[in-house]
């Protein structure tokens, strides 16, 4: 395939991880170093960045305050949550996109998110096709909630497990200190996939006695009967939960406590919440025991102070490779993994087609959970544990994380 | 002063840190390597497994094993809330502990928790003494309050500190990320005393906008006005607060949102929560911005995995110490630290009397506050920096912490 000369624009969009940026910096790098990339503009707060041609200039970062992206959580170019209308119904923000490629020259285009991100790289790309200018189009799989169809793994999800099962082992110990009866919610994220909260069950001998994902209807009869089983036999229990857990009606448990109508973001999706406090209040009056919920929230998608190291390595290796693979001739890509786990974890890069990959959603297989719906098999325990292997390498200043400081210069 | 030949009781008591059992080991280090201390009981939830006659012989335990609680959060042997009651009114309790510590002749008692111990340790201590029984007590500071008095600091808070700012600069990061607006409302622990919200100061570029301790007075008018004048200039607030504000009345902001009657435990003291969520929501309504409340929850007390180095290595010493003073002789002394920071710091053993740390709480000095009573000047900063320095060597298994299994043999 041709060499392809002209600048690139690397996005990055949904909600952040504390390896996004790992990912960033591997196209970055990649990038910088290439002969066929003229300029690497970063694109701020992702789409809404291309579209006000708001384009931080790449080339004038230092590298060695770049490399420092390894370690720094969240989006460091900026996120949003922007939703691209259908091209057929209104193509406005399509010719927008365009205009300011041609503006930049831009012939390469990386974009980092979840499946939402990959729809929006898909008909980017389309829109391209069909106006006869040449782009290359890729999308670097990010999330924590490792819904993205067709690859084996998603990068952010391995830190992100790995902090929650940390987490889960260090309250285990916690909530068992006292002599006295203790039920401990803990509420973990996960609107349609449990992947997240079946990462509790990696804690192993700290594990959480029961595990709700949103794979399985939630009935709450046989939860509370569940908890006071378990209360009676050891005097603790520790639940956890993904936040999007519903009744066999696909009611959501946590608008059982009628905590107000839902908000809703400008994907549609429900903004949920509340959920720990609701099972908690329900648990306390069917129990009497003393209980406490507990929320993850933030802190499970950017705790870079945990990062597993395997997570790290691969997003930056994800991102490297869209920018490679683009410069050699591809597009229309998203760089997915390939892994086998007999004899030893072993995990390939693998390019899926966008169209498969936007839009569908994977959920935990249902044989990895149990026939009741309240604990975790070990088919996952073997999928998840290779990806929290190995710990980060996080630079500390004064004993706290050093974070990259960019300069961010606007391109004109 | 005159070898005391006979066995030690080692016992943790109130809310667990990631580094009561460094201490623990200390002690119990200490006393199995000497010729003096003839066997080392652990007390099965603190002074309650000495009131039921539950101890665990710690001689009984592998060596190596044993190490590993320099690295396992909140408290292996147990701990309890049980409050002894004034021996002048009711000596029942005391006299069922000099019964037990006759069976196992016990000469040593070393207490590792926070005021409430303090006290323990003193009473029992008088009590040991009016009826000439020769018994060596002494106190162990634990707390991540970090509200002892007469002690540099606390084992537990540094770690506690660490745990804070580093999940402050991570939210800041995270709640940066989107080009919309976002009103971020932390909740840290601390009733009386704001050490531990102050510690959210330590994250310097990224700590945030707002911290209020209860060591002054919560205005809402003005609290509000604060909010919305930065939300105004910057579409982002992050505000940091204790659990135990309270306005210039005294009634806990926790209990604006009308949440219910408030629990208390056995101390009597308030079990708070909700705050942030109640605050979340009045920010809400009067600004009409996203508003996200995320408590810390107990994650800040036993999040081992980012405990201080320092906060380990003195944790572990102050156990130490304890021990082997006790076996030269002293009695009647929490092990407290010296600290000096000009020049670089340097902490020494204290032994404080333990009458004038028992119930008496050191507050954040109001210097250390600004005038407005919403940030924390650098005078603290100095004084806690220190304390979060160094990373942990925690052991790790498959990607996850590897906590210390003890046998628990008890004695018979």
């Amino acid at each position: 395939m041709s060499q392809l000369k002209g600048a690139c624009i690397i996005g990055q969009s949904g909600g952040p991880t504390s390896v996004i940026n790992a990912s960033a910096l591997g196209a970055i790098e990649a990038a910088l170093d290439s002969g066929a990339i003229t300029r690497v503009y970063g694109a701020a707060n992702g789409i809404r960045g291309v579209l006000d041609d708001r384009l931080y200039v790449m080339d004038e970062e230092d590298r060695a305050e770049l490399k420092r992206l390894r370690h720094t959580p969240s989006s460091a170019l900026g996120s949003c949550r922007y939703k691209l209308k259908d091209p057929t119904a209104d193509d406005a923000d399509y010719r927008r996109i365009l205009e300011v490629f041609k503006k930049y020259d831009v012939r390469y285009f990386f974009y980092n998110g979840g499946n939402d991100s990959m729809d929006t790289c898909n008909k980017i790309s389309k829109f391209m096709q069909q106006n006869g200018y040449e782009c290359r189009v890729m999308g670097i799989p990010k999330t924590i909630d490792n819904d993205l169809f067709g690859t084996d793994h998603c990068p952010g999800y391995g830190s992100a497990a790995k902090y929650i099962a940390s987490s889960c082992m260090e309250i285990y110990l916690d909530a068992r200190v006292y002599d006295t009866g203790m039920i401990t919610v803990l509420e973990i994220m996960g609107r349609h996939a449990g992947w997240l909260t079946a990462a509790a069950a990696l804690a192993g001998d700290y594990a959480p006695d029961l595990i709700y994902l949103p794979e399985t209807d939630f009935d709450m009869d046989a939860f509370l009967a569940d908890v006071q089983k378990i209360y009676a036999a050891q005097g603790k229990v520790i639940v956890a939960v993904s936040e999007g857990i519903h009744d066999k009606d696909g009611k959501l448990i946590a608008e059982y406590g009628g905590a107000g109508p839902q908000q809703k973001d400008s994907f549609g999706h429900a903004q949920l919440g509340g959920l720990a406090a609701t099972l908690a209040a329900i648990v306390k009056e069917k129990t009497g025991a003393k209980v406490r919920g507990i929320e993850f929230s933030l802190l499970q998608r950017c705790a870079s102070h945990i990062a597993s190291k395997t997570d790290i390595d691969e997003s930056y290796a994800s991102g490297r490779a869209a920018a490679e693979n683009a410069i050699n001739g591809v597009t229309d890509k998203m760089v997915g993994f390939k892994c086998t786990r007999d004899g030893g974890y072993k995990c390939e890069i693998a390019l899926l087609p966008l169209e498969i990959v936007a839009n569908t959603e994977k959920k935990v297989p249902r044989e990895w959970i149990n026939e009741a719906g309240n604990g975790i098999l070990q088919g996952y325990i073997d999928y998840a544990l290779p990806l929290i292997a190995g710990e980060t390498e996080q630079e500390k200043e004064n004993g706290l994380p050093r974070f990259a400081k960019l300069r961010k210069v606007l391109a004109k």
